[in-house]
């Protein structure tokens, strides 16, 4: 592939914010190595990055009665509604409002992470759990799958898995990728009314070698360039022209034989 | 419905052991509700019931290098390699060698969590992540999709979610319980070996009120019982009858029509 070296090229491509949330214990992982290479590729795009390295931070996992100090040491704990309430109020954790702060600030948002049992490490799904709070990510008053506080901001997930990319495809044992990670693509993000792009995915890690490394890079760099020009994953918002009051998508309104997750794809 | 109070029934039917994992951080929610009913059920049909109760042990949900008191600390930690090796060589640490001892010990398991983002909370799936470990459940040598040294064993999701039914219905927004769960049936249990029973859903959650906590454990009940009769989902084991060295479903096997995850199902 060929590339612009301009820095002025860049700089007026350039000038967005970009969150990379990366999920690896080791700061030698392919985790970390893809982390720093997109981080590297943004800046001399001329957009600035933010890393929120889970890890390094040591973040809190765990969602418990700790996250909101204001709420009564006896009350019975609703963590959407204790959730809501502390975001309302200011009173989430340092950390957590650290987290809010930075998704507002960002134009795009990529989470870098190795696929385990089919989903984000645990620590990732606590940084997801306590950082997409009531009030904030969902709740009373907050819209689902349209316009939300995060609307207008890019999603990527980048994710690596062991697995080979046919095991994970259209006919893989395992299930095609992107429905094992609808629940993440659309039902994280898409709800809170990001637009998602299509997964970035390196297959096959234990094989990988240089060689592989390379090739990695090379289709990551294309990725990245395309950031916030790629035309987000078609779903569908949840408007009263598409969806029942009971949220099922009117019949008739998809494609002839379509089922499941792809009726949500217009 | 008629239900046998009989001792000696329970009896003669009971007398296998069920491991419950419970994930919620109040000891007076629903989920804990729910746990502490199904333990009561399944012992008064003569089973003994284990609990681990993750916030309770204060389960420690993330992974890193300590899970492996063993592993070179100059090395890079490969999570997949790192657990076969501390697993085969007994080093992995206590608490997930607990769990492991727990799940070989059942004849049952049940996840009894709330849906947080359309999954585990994280808690949750650091149990996954942790006690799951290569050597164990995957990795070298382990089989994958058939049997396992989790054979055998039934697993029920006992999960309950804010969304209404409908929601996550066959044409809900959120797409359709089963697939959104798929990633945790298939991907994670079946994988393994397990016998996977259809999810227990608790729908609605904020609106129960006691006249819906009532119908809920009505219907947890016939389920409780149904625990070791229940057909299991019918996935497909990963033979090379039905799957090709890709780990591809060989074309035709499925009914015209099908994809993504239904094609393992036979």
């Amino acid at each position: 592939m060929t590339e612009s070296k301009e820095p002025t090229t860049r700089t007026a491509e350039g000038g967005r914010r970009v969150l990379i949330v990366s999920a690896h214990p080791d700061p030698r992982s392919l985790t970390a190595s893809l982390t720093g290479f997109a981080a590297d590729e943004l800046r001399a795009a001329g957009h600035e990055v933010e890393i929120s390295d889970l890890y390094a931070m040591k973040w809190r996992a765990v969602t418990d009665a700790d996250d909101y100090p204001e709420h009564p040491a006896g009350a019975r704990l609703d963590v959407a509604a204790a959730s809501q309430h502390a975001y309302e109020n200011g009173s989430l954790t340092a950390d957590v409002r650290a987290e809010q702060e930075r998704l507002l600030r960002a134009d795009a948002v990529i989470l870098q992470f190795p696929l385990w049992w089919f989903s984000v490490p645990a620590i990732l799904k606590g940084w997801l759990d306590r950082v997409l709070s009531g009030g904030f990510a969902y709740g009373d008053g907050v819209p689902q799958y349209r316009d939300g506080l995060l609307s207008g901001r890019r999603l990527l997930l980048s994710v690596t898995h062991g697995a080979t990319a046919s095991a994970l495809g259209a006919r893989g044992a395992h299930g095609p990728l992107t429905d094992l990670l609808f629940p993440l693509q659309h039902g994280v993000f898409f709800f809170t009314g990001m637009s998602v792009l299509e997964t970035f995915a390196v297959a096959d890690t234990a094989n990988l070698e240089e060689e592989g490394y390379r090739a990695a890079t090379t289709a990551y760099r294309e990725r990245l360039a395309g950031l916030f020009t790629e035309e987000p994953l078609p779903y569908r918002r949840l408007s009263d022209e598409e969806y029942t009051r009971t949220m099922e998508l009117k019949s008739g309104r998809e494609r002839p034989g379509t089922t499941g997750f792809a009726l949500h794809l217009a």
